[in-house]
């Protein structure tokens, strides 16, 4: 496994949040940010999909990543817009996202999140949003 | 307790993702929709701050209220922004939505998220999206 | 006349887009920006509304303004989103903004527009974005 | 010329707004829609960059073009999100919108915006948004 991604791993494992929703890293580059979170039956909604609370959580991570893919690992969401097109009604959510733009504190980046449902994707919502390197961030005022 | 604020209540206890984050209506009116979430260590990032999955749940799932005070109960968010304006340290999280503008099957809500830590309150977020009644959404294609 | 609201239609007066629309700045201050365009032939789309990028503009400027009103004067429009609530049917577009969060090098803020038709306002669409000082701005690099 | 495009063409010949800003539509097709946008002396802000509500008045229009792509051409913007990246200092501006998601009665789409100066391209704006069908939009109400 790449540095990188090993880096990420161990970062999201220190989110107790990521790991009360069950996140997995799957890929980490400059290329294309991947994570996987699993629908279980507690991050559903009261219609039996997954919540958008779980939807966005996904989004708004990839997000972060990517960002820390052009910028450093020290970032921050600074805010971001997310499309819901479909229920997630499946198995697992996955989010990839990709660096629209990076410049030196600020990266736009989007993100594409999928359900899946016995093995096949269909796209679920759609975020676009820009990361701040800690330091140039509005939060750390 | 008001009937709608009873319905809501009910509504949100059939949300096993609200469930697990411990989330609990506290006004539901055409006025205002507040939703309270506690920070348990759980709900941290790898700084201590909760994490935005969490401020972002808080947020949409306020959005959706304040929509469906406006349209009726059966609506989902089709779309949202946030801006994180702070880090969430505290105890506690407070999502409180409004309507902007109400039509037919779709509303326009705002929401001004805050983290409260020992009894006071500092915004953290802002968002703003849009609502729409199950039946006119885009996700019942 | 206070000279914030002096210097501000300076600024205006210096943008060329601003004098082709026809744009005034009715107030400037810490608490509200207020920009009015009026609606001309010129700026409609085909069905006889203000056409979107005039409303756009308006929210996008206002928007602009109400940051400089708590970063400085050197500033620039990050980003925005805006729901459109209503056609522009009238004589003139309103656009009011205040400041929602104002940090060091950012603020969000955010802006209502209103079509005003024979002396009578209806909110025709709503914006929050933020603001960045020049120097911090992604667009700096 | 297809007849997608000529239809296309003749609705922006109908935008009193778009004839002042001298848009002209290059692409209108389901895979692609380009329109472009001289930078002449008026458009332009207090720094010499087209004003941003140039560059959002492109992305919004090849947003709706985009949309009625998927949905037919009786479409409106019902909101969308933009994030500036760079000043757009050159001599036009092309935008270039996709679907990302066609539903029955909403599309969501994509837009890149670039200017393009000496021939050659820089991206300066990214913006996502929703199109929505005349009749089913919320300001049909």
């Amino acid at each position: 496994m790449d540095d990188l991604l090993e880096t990420g791993r161990r970062i999201l494992a220190q989110q107790p949040f990521s790991v009360l929703l069950g996140a997995e890293l799957l890929r980490f580059s400059k290329e294309m940010v991947e994570l996987r979170v699993p629908i279980r039956d507690e991050h559903r909604q009261q219609n039996g999909f997954a919540h958008g609370g779980v939807v966005s959580y996904a989004a708004d991570n990839a997000l972060t990543y990517a960002g820390a893919s052009a910028l450093g690992l020290a970032v921050v969401t600074s805010e971001y817009k997310i499309n819901y097109v479909r229920p997630a009604i499946g198995d697992s959510i996955i989010a990839r996202a990709t660096v629209v733009y990076g410049g030196k504190s600020q990266a736009v980046c989007r993100c594409d999140v999928f359900v899946v449902k016995d093995g096949r994707e269909a796209m679920c919502a759609t975020a676009q949003g820009t990361i701040t390197r800690i330091g140039d961030a509005p939060t750390d005022r």
